[in-house]
């Protein structure tokens, strides 16, 4: 049960993958000669190998890329929190002049031919430099058809369509945002038709957050998916329902933040390499893996909103700081896919935050922190209540029984925004409809129904389907951690979940974007990605609490 | 006494001065057709102009300049507040790479070339263009000689340093600091002579941070300064002490960012451009005219340090945000020197702040937020309190009359370094010696001492002497708004500033960096910087207030 039962049977070093041929379409005309800025000098006389002048330029370019990384990841994090309200522009401008000059920079025709020759020279190459090499040709790919002024006036759009959003949501004011709905969804479709003009664009999109998925993929899990939770809510809903009265009460914002602080150690997140800040929207991020951030808010009324958002951007940053730190400099830093990384954050969430058997370690924080609501409060309860099946209007806020429903909603109408069915103008009546037909229940406003999450402000059209595939990854991995012998309940009930990390870093977050995340699912599970998982962990789940 | 008395009779806008003649030295090898970041193209055929090209090359050129700058001045100013304890390494690696891609944007052929062409084509130039085109010339002069490598090296070792300054503060242990300020001295001699080879270090440092300055004017400045305060001090410290009984207390800390936050309101700063955030060392610093930043401490048992501090670091505020808006995007953005800057944080801070007139507006909000504790201060024992004359440990809590000690002080021990009279070692000696020798006080430790400072941990030495400089340009500027017509008392005691505000901007603030801080007051004073002014108001204030 403890680590040292996990056999590294499935995953070696040696099954780092090898780069795959990706042509590059059409060159940027570049200099002969650049003294430039990470664009790599022309090569010695043609036919001349020389790989270790290769690899220092690679390393330079790796550098500069990383510079520009940081940057935007302040700009991009820190900047819709902290920035005076009417920069918002100038931020915009910005960021758009550091997009296109990464974009520049990649696509600069010394840069495709540094990386021909280092495809080359791949037996001379590191593993790691391999990986490097592969995850670079396939972004100069991803960007050689997309001009970069166009690239340059997305960035611009969604500083401004951000902005927005921002202010919309509070007004509850469709109206205002409804335009750049549109405005973002042309330019991503745009997007997708330069870089692949025969392929359905949101397929493009889709794969792009997660590498080998598609319509096909996700309508099929989707439906697996539907085909479990709709008749155990349908079922749930005959049977008595949870209490939730156990962790209802007033909480003081202060004490949350001192018990958001303490849920990041027991998650074991080191705090000098973390930053927690307050936003609007929680979301979490990492630069090197000296350099996490989440940001999060508490409500008042709710302290079990506060705790599972903090289990869950954990995870994430959890996922950030545990890739190897010598990937830190270079494009192997990071999650490998958006669904790995909320497979993290929702295996945090969920597996462990949501167990019985990690209950008592919850309950412990909470009576630390608001001794008289939990004192006389038992594992059993706050379990059930934490648990609780109920429809509902907020995506993040929802259980994790409803919580897929909501995601196919999501789905749904960005499949038909990007096929052009349908425009943002009816995004509402669809977001009403498919509320009412999936959790039955009414929007009353678009507060709490359309304008919600940030994330179609934010250019993510054909993000949302990953969070669901996360939660399943998850349900996977927990799987295969029991395979290999561990007492995962076991592991929970002591409080010190060290094993389970361990367990992860080992799998998943050390090899960063080395390989992809279906890879990552062979080599940790040693079969492919199987949906079987989820929904028997969660009909499991569900019908021993709901004693059905 | 209002804006409508305020003739411009002395400045003009066809005084916008021509570019000087400043041969480049040396030419960076750079790609005979560049399609990389910023770098302009190759002319046409040479000889043929085209000064339309020239000038979209000159806007991109400054467009790229200006995203870097965005992102350098987020990770420089938040970064050491905001980023993980163990990420200060990699954000000091992110900056020197940036530092490196801006000097060698500056310095590639084309830009050379392009800026030359520009230089030729004046007359075809808008007055802005021109200052650009100034502006960007002795940037690029100034850093043609400095090695990338070793301007990379140098700002890496600042961002450690910084750090090792800030624990070695708290922890009061001059010997961990010691080693980084050697390192800096020597850095900033050695760029000094790569810059100019046949010019003393100190000298060429004076002058980067004012423009016009070296050694003899300083020494002459501060011996005139010396010859006016010592003697005052001399005298006043035979007459009984002001009392400052009335502004003492404990004053809780929220209480103090909300008076924070209400003298921004009254300085006349607009909130949505603004950030204020907290910090061990306050400064400020702003990006374009939608952004300025505010970074500031307060301390229960002293409200008077919140209240100087805010309205020093508004005044930076006001300076930056006041800028032309047209010059956003543009070198010309920002104030013109150090000093300017400072003399007009130390114009609000004193001129304003510490005036018998502004008195009853300060008194107000102190009544607003502390009622138990300034319902029955008189206005006039308010003015007495912020004026106690009292030499003591701590420039930046400096009383008016001794600050300019606090910078002499500074101001020797960073010649003897820069000499190579002396090392850091000896530098906590020759502190404890000055602080004896002009404020007659003893050192108790370095906290209070030599490592009170965050300046020379950053690389700013030099920088001090402008602190002084600024307070001496303010008074001649309040002297001139008078001269001008101002009732500047009346203005102070309606509590509505906007006047000195509008006086402000129309001479100094709206020019950013077109002009050089000597034509500025030329302009604005229609005679050149006499210190007289400043020693003049020391002795008419402090006689008064001490009836000697």
């Amino acid at each position: 049960m403890a680590e040292a039962t996990n056999e590294p049977k499935k995953q070696t070093e040696s099954t780092l993958p090898e780069a795959a041929a990706e042509p590059s379409r059409q060159e940027v005309q570049a200099p002969a000669q650049p003294a430039v800025p990470g664009v790599p000098d022309e090569a010695a006389p043609a036919g001349v190998s020389n790989p270790k002048a290769d690899i220092a330029a690679l390393n330079s370019l790796e550098m500069h890329l990383y510079a520009h990384r940081y940057a935007e990841t302040m700009m991009g994090c820190f900047g819709p929190s902290i920035d005076p309200v009417k920069a918002t522009h100038d931020r915009g401008e910005a960021q758009a002049i550091l997009d296109e000059e990464d974009q520049e920079l990649l696509c600069a025709k010394n840069t495709g031919e540094l990386l021909e020759r280092l495809q080359r020279e791949s037996p001379m190459l590191s593993r790691t430099q391999r990986a490097q090499v592969r995850i670079l040709r396939r972004e100069r790919s991803r960007l050689m058809d997309v001009p970069p002024k166009e690239q340059a006036a997305f960035t611009r759009l969604l500083a401004e369509s951000g902005a927005v959003w921002h202010k919309a949501k509070a007004a509850n004011d469709w109206a205002s945002f409804e335009p750049y709905l549109d405005r973002v969804v042309n330019a991503m479709r745009h997007i997708a038709n330069c870089q692949n003009p025969g392929k359905n664009p949101y397929d493009v999109w889709l794969d792009y957050y997660e590498q080998g998925t598609s319509r096909a993929f996700y309508n099929h899990f989707f439906r697996e998916v539907k085909k479990t939770v709709v008749p155990l809510l349908q079922e749930i809903s005959q049977r008595p329902q949870l209490s939730r009265r156990v962790v209802e009460g007033r909480f003081e914002a202060e004490r949350q933040w001192a018990l958001a602080r303490d849920l990041m150690d027991l998650e074991g997140l080191d705090p000098d390499v973390m930053v927690l800040t307050k936003t609007e929207h929680p979301y979490s991020d990492g630069i090197t893996t000296n350099y996490a951030m989440i940001a999060a808010h508490v409500y008042e009324d709710d302290v079990l909103s506060n705790l599972y958002t903090m289990l869950h951007e954990g995870g994430h940053a959890l996922y950030e700081t545990g890739v190897n730190p010598e990937f830190n400099y270079t494009s192997l830093k990071g999650g490998t896919s958006m669904g790995m990384h909320e497979g993290q954050s929702r295996f945090f969430e969920n597996y462990v935050g949501r167990s019985e058997a990690f209950a008592p370690a919850l309950l412990k924080l909470l009576r630390k922190h608001f001794p008289g609501q939990f004192s006389r409060v038992s594992a059993r309860q706050f379990y059930m209540a934490a648990n609780r099946v109920e429809p509902s209007l907020i995506r993040t806020e929802a259980d994790e029984l409803t919580y897929p429903l909501h995601i196919i909603v999501r789905y749904e109408i960005e499949q038909l925004l990007m096929e052009g069915d349908i425009s943002a103008q009816q995004v509402p009546m669809l977001w009403a409809d498919r509320y009412k037909k999936y959790l039955g229940i009414r929007v009353p406003d678009y507060t709490h129904g359309c304008l919600q999450d940030t994330h179609w402000a934010d250019g993510l059209i054909g993000y949302f389907p990953t969070y669901a595939l996360g939660g399943a990854y998850g349900a996977q991995l927990r799987h295969q951690m029991i395979a290999d012998g561990m007492d995962f309940d076991g592991v929970l009930a002591t409080g010190d979940i060290a094993p389970i990390r361990s367990w992860l870093k080992k799998h998943v977050w050390q090899w960063g974007r080395a390989f992809d995340p279906q890879e990552i699912i062979q080599n940790a599970c040693g079969e492919p990605f199987n949906v079987a998982y989820y929904t028997d962990y969660l009909t499991q789940k569900f019908s021993s609490l709901y004693e059905l």
